[in-house]
């Protein structure tokens, strides 16, 4: 896939949702704003990771803040550009390419929108390998590349630019910005030049969702069981959701969720994206690992801001980047981050 | 007065004190920061507001925040260069002269710091005649200028800049990131060219400041009715300080003070400044005029962070600059804007 047009967008935006685990916005949403910016500047160019010149300056974009939220206030392409504006109007330098932060059903899609609106290329990899709620949590923050300085943008029209002494500080006073922004905010962070971006960036994941997404469209019903074999993890459960209890909290959506199937109960923890999958108060899945929820019937994410009672899922674990099982990828995202006294379970 | 040194210090660090209205900052940590930047750099020009050329860019410092927290966590001399590297950086372009946002016992002084470091002339001059807690309580807000682009630094070494809709917007935004900062920071905000600074600034205030610090002085024990003599106000009360209320909330020292006095008992409400003054229950002075607060015996102003049980101090009011009692002034500072649903009392 050398290009991403209209037809590309459904799959993308399923596919990246699966692998966003739970987090990283509404696969619907962030279709839409893909689809506006395309019909009107056309199919945008994807480069793969490896072929980014030495000298590029690669700029990721991604919305921050609670997804609980964003479903309700979308993310509009004047927050993107006026982010991008802040930035480089900062910096004093315009970017080259642009790259998703993270995987997720908005923010693989958000980056889709903007390449397209500045006629830029997009580099085929995140940041993550799948979402994650913190902005530190970034793998090329392990190679020194810092998130600041960082630009937000809000829906009024309002920009801040962050230049701070580390990604914990950014983190803080960024979620600060978009909690008074309404809970929401488009950023662009982690700027970084192409050598750096082959290093430490991971690769390929746009093309992956866009084949997960065609995956799932072509098995409906079966679809948990081939993405787990694709993604090389393994099916957890299968049931329906009993409860959920959520709150919209600091900038985040945090809550857990009760399922019941015939394995026993499974409780899921999240923090815009899921955490923890315990099965009858036994860790079977933890963070930095993918935990992910499909629909039992149509086999599409089911992101956590829109898990409901009734709903019947598959629940399926698959290994993150093995950069996530170092000790400074635990350290920034591992379970006792989050405050699960757990060593991560192998999958 | 064309130039301030060392000598002048003490005066103009105490006279902005009275004028700071209880807020604004302690004025021998603002005498401090000074001195440190003087005996570093020497003398700073000191300009009249009728003397800045047209084409000037003017650039208000100040210090953001509570000021029970400023006591504690000093302003350095990085955070003040950091914010305006930070906001240059953004603007593309240098500041020609520095003002003072408002007038304080450490807001008249972080620009006297900044101007010395910086090597730029001061302007005799600040935004309000007085000082305020909100940053969109600003003079030549009611002329058109904006409070951003603005930047604000911290102790740590993060920088800020804002670029917003509407000064309450900044206001909201560098609120959130002022208590993220640890509760004070340094800003520079409200850039504005010499034209716009000549027409819309108070004038005079520092070497006014001077004037009353040294009245003060000479007198002591009598400061209180020479100082309201020369500022057209009147002595309110005298008494002894019976209890004080006070919390450091959303970024602010909010609170009341009860007083026992020959007339009665004085009940004083403020938001970092004074703003309402209550005479056994009967209002006697609000904001936006003046409500300052100094010691009976040494006639030093009393800043509300510093007021405390037993402190015997006399209460004076004095007229505001005038533009603050128009519909517009009052509608930014005006009684009803804090919630006391009163008109202003007329001195």
């Amino acid at each position: 896939m050398r290009e991403i047009g209209l037809d590309h967008l459904a799959d993308i935006a399923r596919g990246a949702a699966i692998l966003g685990t739970g987090g990283g916005g509404d696969p619907y949403i962030g279709r839409l704003m893909a689809r506006a910016a395309l019909r009107e500047h056309g199919p945008v160019e994807l480069v793969p990771l490896a072929e980014v010149p030495d000298g590029a300056m690669v700029l990721p974009v991604a919305g921050m803040g609670a997804p609980t939220v964003m479903v309700e206030k979308l993310p509009s392409s004047a927050e993107m550009s006026n982010a991008v504006e802040a930035l480089c109007g900062y910096l004093g330098r315009r970017p080259t390419h642009i790259a998703c932060a993270e995987v997720g059903g908005v923010n693989s899609l958000i980056p889709v929108a903007a390449a397209a609106r500045l006629g830029l290329p997009l580099i085929d990899a995140d940041g993550m390998g799948r979402a994650f709620p913190e902005l530190q949590m970034f793998i090329p923050a392990l190679y020194g590349v810092r998130a600041s300085p960082m630009a937000l943008a809000d829906d009024k029209g309002n920009r801040s630019v962050l230049d701070t002494v580390g990604n914990h500080w950014t983190e803080r006073l960024a979620r600060a910005a978009t909690v008074e922004m309404g809970g929401s905010a488009t950023t662009v962070l982690y700027a970084m030049d192409g050598a750096k971006a082959r290093e430490s960036m991971v690769p390929a994941t746009l093309s992956l969702s866009a084949e997960l997404g065609a995956l799932v469209a072509a098995r409906r019903g079966e679809a948990a069981a081939a993405v787990a074999e694709r993604l090389g993890g393994r099916v957890l459960f299968t049931g329906k959701v009993l409860d959920v209890e959520r709150r919209t909290q600091g900038g985040f959506a945090r809550g857990t969720a009760r399922l019941h199937g015939g394995a026993g109960e499974l409780r899921l923890s999240f923090q815009n994206e899921h955490l923890l999958a315990e099965l009858d108060g036994v860790p079977v899945a933890t963070t930095p690992n993918l935990i992910c929820v499909l629909d039992q019937q149509t086999g599409d994410p089911v992101t956590t801001e829109a898990l409901r009672y009734g709903h019947r899922v598959t629940v399926l674990a698959a290994p993150c980047d093995p950069r996530w099982l170092t000790p400074e990828g635990l350290a920034l995202a591992g379970p006792r981050y989050f405050g699960y006294d757990l060593d991560p379970v192998t999958l």
